[in-house]
Order: structure tokens, then C-alpha cells, then sequence
């Protein structure tokens, strides 16, 4: 176990019919004034939106309204939030969505108290010192945004999609209605559920040894996820299963599944990769291509903790004279698994073929400034080889 | 599941030599006086303290000193502490030790900037308002107090133990380092082991059905803490049993193992009044005592959780033709776990007889006035038959 420090200072409100209480929960933080955030059409078809409006409305709660998230949000709408943010005098930005909805605020929030240009925080070129407060409902379980201290946006110029962490991205409040995602369809349920556990997968395959509580704790999460997962694919409206996938999916990026373990992320670099240049793509089912392909890449170079996770996690039986097949029944598992939520796990089903592997490998080692840590180094050559794992 | 909210804002520093960064983080915060509490003779015996106040000088963090604090902290020296407080104008109080130095800490934190008396606020009869910021460095595995919204006190006037919750106790920042708990000794190892796996047991054994995530979640830490303590009583300076125990006693009791379901806590609440008349009693060697006692006399009533808890945690094959069995089995390798720790498991060990059975049951439901919700509701009369099983 190596040394950590572990922050989620983010206050939860969970269960049935929390989000009418969002007006009182910001009157009870003293705040007068917030930026309504929010997507497209679907949280206004809902009715959560007018939902929002009049618990606000009821607590004297002043807003100024910007919509229009788009997935993988934009930049561009970042620096027009921040504007209205300074014109208006924002107190609290009130992210209703999803994890575009919530990163978007997050960026917005820290770039309203400060000249500097939003893309410069998300392409690590400058650190956040302060930042409105970001409150949030979620609609969506699968980011984690909710509770992490991470947001990732998307430049149009260049196709580049970055993310970073400070602490002032953790927001101050988060609402979680499981109910709110009973009309999340099947595919987007599906790239939640990866989503979710590939938050604590990254973590999971640590090159620490001895983090076997840490360890316990997220292959918890992870059966816990995959029984609800299959049950909320099936039916939409089972409150248990949603609720499960909700607070997993805080929990899985909130630090929780992680500490005292040294932490890549590789399978998302390569993600924020392959979504940049194809927009098309769902986080999520990158993810669930990636993720089998990168594991089949990486496992010999530390069977036992694949064989620990197909053990504990899959209940596949331990092959002690053969611990490679063991390893390897449990990545197998993990595809299988994917693929019952109807998730792609081969890049061919979405026609995307190698003509850009070779680019995504570059743009992922920021043309060359950066290797990326793992059981070995992926550099681009590395990169291109699990891509072609992807094929 | 039921609707819950959960609220760990405490910012956990982890790992070897973290309290020597005690100053600058004090400093960080901007707090520049503070008050210096702590126990008996053991942190400066063990070379803590002189590291504490190097790291405060060298911050130029200015210092007012209170030792003395015991087990079972006494409401006396608390008033003693806020008095010190109001006098010498401190911004923070830093608790230095284990649980009751904490414990003790946040009670003062409450009553530093009030003229209530802290024991309304141990008696539950005043909620605090604001609160002077906590810091603790931790040098017991146990009471979770360092991340916990509770604090309990012991009133000499009467023998009684109480304890409330508030969000004003949850500690600012907390310092963990396992290497500080290399020196307790086998004893209180134990009792911290026990203390540990009660804080989420007794959060696990809820009636509320359908917490699958928290009970996955749970099991992991259980497991994680009956291997980590075997190890722990053997060899005191294992470093990762050492921090996989402190890490677990912060999770046990931030909630994170019950949220979602409803808490009874009857254990804890039958061991104050134990350990509130017999003031040699230790919190741990209570809860090794009552928790058998108790689960012979509850499981029935919930046999399959009891059957789930024997499975997953302690790996007991299902009997599926007498689930009853191997419901006992699970707090049969309890109890017997508790032994090889070395710890009391009947009351008799520690020649305590059956003589205030009555009188603990009484001041168990307050003179009458209430009854511990639980499987059956446990009202005078159940209390003393879970006592008649402790002899």
C-alpha cells in the first residue's frame, strides 16, 4: 500500500424524490443565485426540468438558464457559461444530467472566477485556484462526475478530448434519484454499466502489491455491479438495480476503489483517444472494446492479479497448474459480460477501421512527450498493438 | 434500499510519516493557534509529541496544550478543554491519540463556541450549531472517530455513557499513519480489531432488505480486517496488516458500510451501559462479549442474512436443508475469531456477574422510556436474556 490522500468531501442526497428538495438544499448553503445546467431536450420531456424550476422557484432561489450539453461536452459552450457566469454574478452552478452535463459545470465553475481560457485547465496547462461551488442531479449512472475530482472536455479544434483533477472539480452537493434513470435506454444503461466498472478496473490493476482491502472493496462493487446490470437491462424500472448502479457509480470514481494503489488509467487515455477523432462513439463503448483488448495485452505481465480478479469477481475456478488460463478466463468473462448488455467489444461493429490507429497512438503520447505507465509502458507502439487487438 | 445521505468530507492524509506534515497542513488550512489535546504518557513516551510541536514550530502554528484525557473520556476535562478554548482565543482543536482523545476533542470543538454544557450534547437534550475545525493523528486502530459524526462521553456523576451524532463532529482532516500503531499493544489490538468489525456489523445485520452494494461492500472490509488481524496480533509491525486495520476502522464507521439501511446499533448501546458502570471494561472487550450473545439471541428472527453473513464472510458452506445451522456457524467462527484474538467472550472472564443485569438493562432503555428497535424490539426484558447469554 503506498501513502494517499483521500478527499470526497461531496454531500449526498439519495433515494426517491430527492431532487424536489434541490431548491431548500441551496437555500440551506446560503446561496441566492445559480446557473441552471443542462443538456439537450430530454430533461425538459421528463419533467424533471420544470421539477427543478419550481423547487427552486419555492425556495426564492434566483437562476439564469444554459443548456445545450452536448456528449463529450464542448469548449466552446464552456467559455459562453463562464461569461454569463461573471455578467450575472453566479453564486452556484447546478449541473441537471449526465457526466457532460457535470463536467461542463465543473469547467465553467472554475473558469467564472478567472481570466483564464477554460481549455487551459483541461489540457493541464494551468491549475485551478478557486471555483464556484457545483451542485448536481444526476440522470445518468456512469461518469462518477458526481462525487470525482475530474472533468473531461472535448476541443473541436483538433478533435482533442482532455481531462484533468483538482479538488475544486469535486462538487459541493449531489442529488441521486435512481428514478430519474429509469428512462436512460438500453444502450446508454449499457455504457453506464462499463462505464462504472472500468472507474474501478483502472484502479484495480494497480502495479501496488498488498491492497487487499482496497482490493476487496472493488470486486464488491464489481459483482454487486454486474448482478444489477444484467437486472436493469431487463427492466428498466427495477429501483434496487438502479439504485445499485447509481451509488456504484459514484463510489467508483470517487477515489474509493483506489487508494493506496498506484493508478494508470490506460484504457481510458486510449478511450479519450478513439472518442475524440469519432464523436460517434459512447465513452462507454469504447470502453467495453478497449478494455478486453487492453487486458489480453497487459495480463501476462501479472497473472495473479488477473487471476485474482477472475477468481474473486467471475467465481471461476482456480487453474493452480495453469494460472495464464485462469487469467484469461476472466478477461474472456468480462467480454461476455459486456457483450450480454449488447456492448460492442470489437471496433468492426462500429466500422471503424486502422486507417487512424497510428494517429490515436500519437495523439495519446502527446506526440511523443509521454509513455504511458502500466504492467509494461505503452508507448505508441504499444498503443497500436492493443488497438489492433481491437480490430 | 432506503433513501439516505451520506457526508465523509473528512480529509483522510495516509501512509508513513504523515504526521510530520502536521504544521503545514494546519497551515494550509490557515488556522494559526490551536489546542494541543492528547492522552497520558504514551505520545510522548513514544516520541510523538516532540514531532507534533517540531511540526507546529516550524509552521509557526502557536500551541495551548491539554493532556489527560482516559479511556471512556470524561465529560469533566471536556468542560475543562472548552473553557481553555474560550480563554485562549483557539481556531482548532488537534486530537492527538485514539478514540476517546477524539472523542473528547469534538466535544469540546462544540462547546468551545457555546455556553451550553457538553453534556446536553452527550445526552442528546442540545444540538450543537457550529463547532471549532478538528484534526486528529490517530494512533489507535478502532473507533473510526477520526472520520465519524459521533462522540461519546462518560458522566462520573451517575456512571453513564452517552454519545451523539453530528455532522459538526466530523474531524477537518484526519493523519494515518499505521506505523503509529506499531506500540499498541496485543490487548488493545484486539479490542480495536473487535470495535472495527462491530462498527460495520452492527450496520450489516439492518432489517432493510436489498442493500447489495453495501453488503458486498462490507463483506470485502470484514474479510479484509479477520485477515489483517490475525496477522496484526502476531506481528505488531506488519506494516500493511497495521494499515489495512487503521484504513478499515475509518470505513467502518463513516457509513460508508451501512448506508442505505436502517441502523440499530443495539450492541453498542447494551456495551455503554457495561462498560459505563465497569470503567475497567474496554469498549472492544464489551462489543467481543455482547455481539455472540446477541446474534444467538436475534438470528432467528433473520436467518438468511445471518446465513449470507456466514457464507461470504467466514467461506461457511450452505446448508441448504438447515439454514439455521449454518446461520450459527457464522457466529460460532465469530466468537471463536474474537478467541484467538485473545479476547473476553463471556462476562464471566472478566468476573463479571449477573448482578446489574437489571440495572444496565434499565438504563439501557432510559428508564423506560425507550426500546431498541432490532430484529424483535429489545426492551428491558430481552436485554437481560442477551445478558444471560454474556455470563
Amino acid at each position: 500500500m503506498i501513502n494517499f490522500e483521500y478527499y470526497a468531501p461531496t454531500k449526498i442526497f439519495f433515494g426517491k424524490d430527492t431532487q424536489k428538495d434541490v431548491g431548500k438544499i441551496i437555500k440551506n448553503y446560503g446561496y441566492k443565485k445559480i446557473l441552471l445546467h443542462f443538456g439537450g431536450g430530454s430533461v425538459k420531456k421528463s419533467g424533471l426540468y420544470d421539477q427543478v424550476v419550481e423547487s427552486l422557484k419555492n425556495s426564492n432561489i434566483d437562476f439564469v438558464e444554459l443548456g445545450g450539453v452536448e456528449a463529450n461536452p464542448k469548449v466552446s459552450l464552456v467559455r459562453i457559461g463562464a461569461e454569463l457566469c461573471k455578467k450575472e454574478n453566479i453564486e452556484l452552478v447546478l449541473a441537471v444530467g449526465g457526466g457532460s452535463v457535470i463536467d461542463s459545470a465543473k469547467v465553467i465553475a472554475s473558469s467564472a472566477v478567472t481570466t483564464i481560457d477554460p481549455w487551459e485547465f483541461s489540457s493541464k496547462m494551468e491549475t485551478p485556484k478557486k471555483a464556484l461551488p457545483v451542485g448536481t442531479i444526476l440522470t445518468l449512472s456512469a461518469s462518477g462526475s458526481e462525487m470525482s475530482s475530474s472533468a473531461v472536455l472535448t476541443n473541436e479544434d483538433g478533435l482533442l478530448k482532455r481531462g484533468y483533477n483538482s479538488e475544486f472539480n469535486r462538487p459541493l452537493f449531489s442529488i441521486l434519484n435512481p428514478e430519474l434513470t429509469y428512462t436512460v435506454n438500453q444502450f446508454q444503461t449499457g455504457c453506464g454499466i462499463v462505464d462504472i466498472m472500468m472507474h474501478t478496473l483502472e484502479r484495480y490493476f494497480t502495479i501496488t502489491k498488498k491492497v487487499d482491502l482496497t482490493d476487496h472493496i472493488a470486486e464488491g462493487l464489481l459483482i454487486s455491479v454486474i448482478n444489477a446490470g444484467e437486472v436493469a437491462i431487463k427492466n428498466p424500472e427495477d429501483y434496487e438495480a438502479r439504485a445499485t448502479l447509481m451509488w456504484a457509480g459514484s463510489l467508483s470514481h470517487n477515489d474509493l476503489t483506489g487508494v493506496g494503489g498506484d493508478v494508470f488509467m490506460a484504457c481510458h487515455q486510449i478511450e479519450h483517444e478513439l472518442s475524440g477523432i469519432y464523436d460517434f462513439v459512447a465513452h462507454g463503448a469504447g470502453l467495453s472494446i478497449i478494455f478486453p483488448a487492453w487486458a489480453k495485452f497487459v495480463y501476462k505481465y501479472n497473472v495473479e492479479k488477473f487471476c485474482q480478479y477472475a477468481v474473486r469477481v467471475w467465481n471461476i475456478e482456480m487453474n493452480f497448474e495453469n494460472p495464464q488460463e485462469t487469467a484469461l478466463k476472466g478477461i474472456i468473462a468480462t467480454e461476455n459480460y459486456f457483450k450480454s448488455l449488447n456492448m460492442p467489444v470489437r471496433l468492426s461493429e462500429l466500422n471503424i477501421s486502422d486507417e487512424k490507429f497510428e494517429e490515436m497512438a500519437i495523439k495519446c503520447t502527446f506526440w511523443g512527450e509521454r509513455v504511458l505507465p502500466d504492467y509494461i509502458p505503452l508507448d505508441k507502439k504499444e498503443i497500436i498493438e492493443i488497438l489492433e487487438l481491437c480490430k
